[in-house]
Formats: structure tokens, C-alpha cells, sequence
């Protein structure tokens, strides 16, 4: 863990980054406040874009799966896009691309959702090599876009641990350019790489299919930079700009308290 | 390495399967004398559906990117699968899945891919554990589909090797109903598992993005069931026909030499 990183602020922070995606994610947590991406897997354009336009108020990144969308085309794009403006956030597929390069090229570039060409994050696993970060960073570096490498996940017994977590840092010092930081449960390296941690809930347990969780204060303390919350904000129907609302809070303490300033007038 | 299954024809490993997509596989190898899968990465549905009714007669198994077909939609999967019956070859999704449970459900069967309604067999990384395949199961037995698990992979730098493969056999055998086999460069485990390779080319060699070439000779000889080519068939505008030809009789004799009845009237 690199103590310096993990007590500045998100405003000191921005200096150490020239990617444009990172650039323009840590200036919007400093606009609004807020470093909590809400993870919306729903399956319908209705349901996904309603949950959007409600917590969007509160997040500075909505995380995506656009391929899990029944009656996903380019409208669906279109009017996130909208209310990424209405609201003020950027926008993370979670495509964990895992393929060699030429094929991530195409996965990226191509296909139905052209994920390049909305997405100014995305996020991939290192177990293909290198060559995989060369693939997507030929596709999005021209476009302004940042990668997220999959150092560690939050699932029950998952093999991205140890020497293959050193070896997603090895991949990203590399790329330094595109590779913007990593989806981790802790702060890795001492150079500053932007931390977005998974498996966040208030409250703590699982799901049946291994997924296990931890609080936003728990996983910032570690040094997540942004906490990722899927089924916590959206699960209680009607209820999800509320219950963004109050994780926004609970990350945005957290941060201060880690970087010292724990006062709640800056909420 | 298993000598038995090493040596064992296909037709007497098709009683060591259950898995209804396993059998099919095996059975359709029998019936084409083709151990061949080719791997048809492009982008039209025009361009992706004149390879495979080229190369359909050669091979047992077509493995697709639906995600890179840019004109993508029901009518292609309906297409194909006109073409699957007229030519009498299995599907392979190559989606190599790599979230955790809740989420390759929803991949699996939602969104417009809708993956488990056509295609027989699909592929996953074990980096998330075990869960991902919980998921997929759940999603895929009832269909009757089959599982391969990223065991290895044919890209420089891979981290799919060593711990991560014995990790891999492992979280097969929990799922010897679902998981009919591996990804792989070369045989794994002492039970009768479909070992599929890819990155197979006659010469050798590799591309600008770290994909690494062996040929099918070599391959079959470390123990590939199927052998996969891509750009090695389709390569040549208006060959891919022959050339597939080609290497359906490199597979086959590559395979009868393994099991000892290499002669070439068996071809």
C-alpha cells in the first residue's frame, strides 16, 4: 500500500494523471462529491435507464452491461448519453474483455454496442498476456478512453490473488498511458492508480453464487477510490436515488476520513 | 498426461461422456472424420456466413464472436443454424465468461446475443472460482449445453498456467455434469475430458498482438481432440474451402497416428 496516495485528496490526485478518462472521473467525484458508481444489471433499456436517471443525481460513474440488455441498439446509447449530461457522470462498461489482442480489438471496436465508442471506461483481465492491453489500448487511446485491469475480484475462491495480482501491476506499469488503475479490494502499487472496488453493501454476507461483500468504509479504508454498488442501491424497487444518496454520503466520509479531513460540514 | 484417453478412439471415448453437447461433438467427429473447429472472426454477418458454408462440409464444430458482428440479429443465428443442419456441424460460442455468477447468467441467456438458446458449447475463465460456473450451469444443463474451461491459452505472456490450470481441473471435477472439457494446449487430468486448441496454423509463427502458432500435428500429438484455425483457413479470400479441407486431413491423420491406426485410407 503506498501511504502518500492513500491520504491524498482526489484535487491532489488529478495531477498525477493525463489519461483523459481519469482526468475527467476524478474531476467529476470533486464536482459532485461523490465516489460511488452504481452498477445497474437489468436486463430491460425501461428498467436500466430508470434506475439511472434516479441514482444519477449521486454518482460520478454508472457501471454497465450493455450485453445483458434485451432490446439493447444504439437509442439505448443515446439516451444514457443523455442522462450522463442531465446528471453529470461518466460511464463504465464492464465488458472484462479476456481474449488475445486481435480479438479484443474487435470486441471493443465492433459488434452490436461498439463499447469504444460510449464507454469511457472499460475493464479487462490479464490472464491472456499483455497482448490483450496492446489489442484495447490500439481501439480506445485514440478515443480519449481508460482501461481498468482486474487485479483481484470479489468472488468466493477467484484465482486473481498473489503472483497473478503482481503480475496485473507488472501489465499495468507497462501501459501507463491506458491503463488508468485497477478493480481491486485494496490500494496496489505506489505509483497512483485510480482503485474501483466491487462487492460493496451496507451491511455484509453474499449472494448464492459466491459473491461476498464488504462496507463502503471498510473497502475505502483498504483504498478504494470508488465503490462500486450494484444490487445494494437498485434491489428495494422504488427506493434507489435514496438508497444512492446514502451511499454517496457513507463513501464520501469515508474518504475524508482517510485522507483527514473527516469533517461533516463537507459533506 | 492420461495414456488411456491419450490413445483411446473417439468412438470409444463417446461412452465416458454424458453431456449431450459432448456426445453430439463426438458423435458429429465421427461421422465427418473432421477434428477441426474453425474460428470465423469477422465482423459481417455477409462475410461470416460465406466462410461457414465454405468450410462447413470440413469441419464438426464453428466457433463464432457473435459480439464483433456488427449487422448482428436474430436472422443471423437463424442462418447459421440453416447452415449448421445443411452441413451437419456443432456451434461454439468462444464468450470466454469471466464474471462472477449473478452476472454470466444474465450474459449467458439475456441480452441480444442470447447465447444458451444456440450455441452448444461456450467457454470460461475460472479467475472469478467456482461460481461462474454455478451460473452457467444453471443456465446451460437444463438446455443440454456444454462448458470448456480456459485451462491455458495460446497468447504470449499467458497467466493461465501452472496453479491456474491445476485450479481449473479442479473446479471442473465439481462440475463433471456441465464441464465437458478444457481450452487447452494440451492434454489435462487422467479423466476423459474434450481438449479443444487453438492458435493452430500449418507453419508456425504468430501475429503482432502476441498470439502464438503450432501446428495441428503438434498439437493432436499433446493431446488436442479438436483442433482450431482461424485465420489460417479463412485467411486466403476464396480458400477457405480448401484450405479447411486441408486441415481436416492434417487433424485426422494427426489424430490416427495418436490412437495408432494412422493409415491413410481411413481418411
Amino acid at each position: 500500500m503506498s501511504p502518500q496516495v492513500q491520504t491524498q485528496t482526489y484535487d491532489v490526485r488529478l495531477s498525477n494523471h493525463t489519461n483523459p478518462a481519469a482526468r475527467a472521473l476524478l474531476e467529476c467525484i470533486l464536482r459532485k462529491r461523490s465516489n460511488l458508481c452504481v452498477s445497474v444489471d437489468l436486463s430491460t433499456s425501461a428498467e436500466l435507464l430508470e434506475v439511472v436517471d434516479a441514482v444519477g443525481p449521486s454518482v460520478c460513474l454508472i457501471k454497465t452491461h450493455m450485453d445483458i440488455v434485451e432490446d439493447f441498439d444504439q437509442s439505448v446509447i443515446d439516451r444514457l448519453r443523455v442522462l450522463s449530461e442531465k446528471h453529470d457522470f461518466l460511464i463504465f462498461e464492464d465488458r472484462k474483455f479476456a481474449d488475445i489482442g486481435n480479438t479484443v480489438v474487435l470486441q471493443y471496436s465492433k459488434g452490436v454496442h461498439k463499447i469504444a465508442s460510449w464507454a469511457q471506461l472499460t475493464n479487462a483481465h490479464v490472464v491472456p498476456g499483455s497482448g490483450i492491453i496492446t489489442g484495447l489500448a490500439s481501439v480506445g487511446l485514440p478515443l480519449g478512453r481508460g482501461l481498468l485491469l482486474l487485479a483481484e475480484m470479489s468472488s468466493a475462491g477467484t484465482l486473481a490473488q498473489g503472483a497473478y495480482t503482481d503480475a496485473a501491476l507488472a501489465m499495468a506499469r507497462e501501459h501507463r498511458d491506458f491503463v488508468v488503475g485497477f478493480i481491486a479490494q485494496r490500494r496496489l502499487g505506489d505509483e497512483d492508480w485510480l482503485i474501483l472496488t466491487p462487492g460493496v453493501q451496507l451491511g455484509s454476507g453474499g449472494d448464492s453464487m459466491g459473491q461476498q461483500y464488504n462496507t463502503p468504509r471498510e473497502v475505502v479504508r483498504r483504498g478504494a477510490d470508488v465503490i462500486i454498488v450494484g444490487r445494494g442501491v437498485y434491489g428495494k424497487r422504488g427506493e434507489a436515488g435514496k438508497e444512492a444518496e446514502r451511499y454517496r454520503k457513507e463513501g464520501w466520509e469515508a474518504y475524508l476520513a482517510r485522507v483527514g479531513g473527516g469533517t461533516s460540514r463537507l459533506l
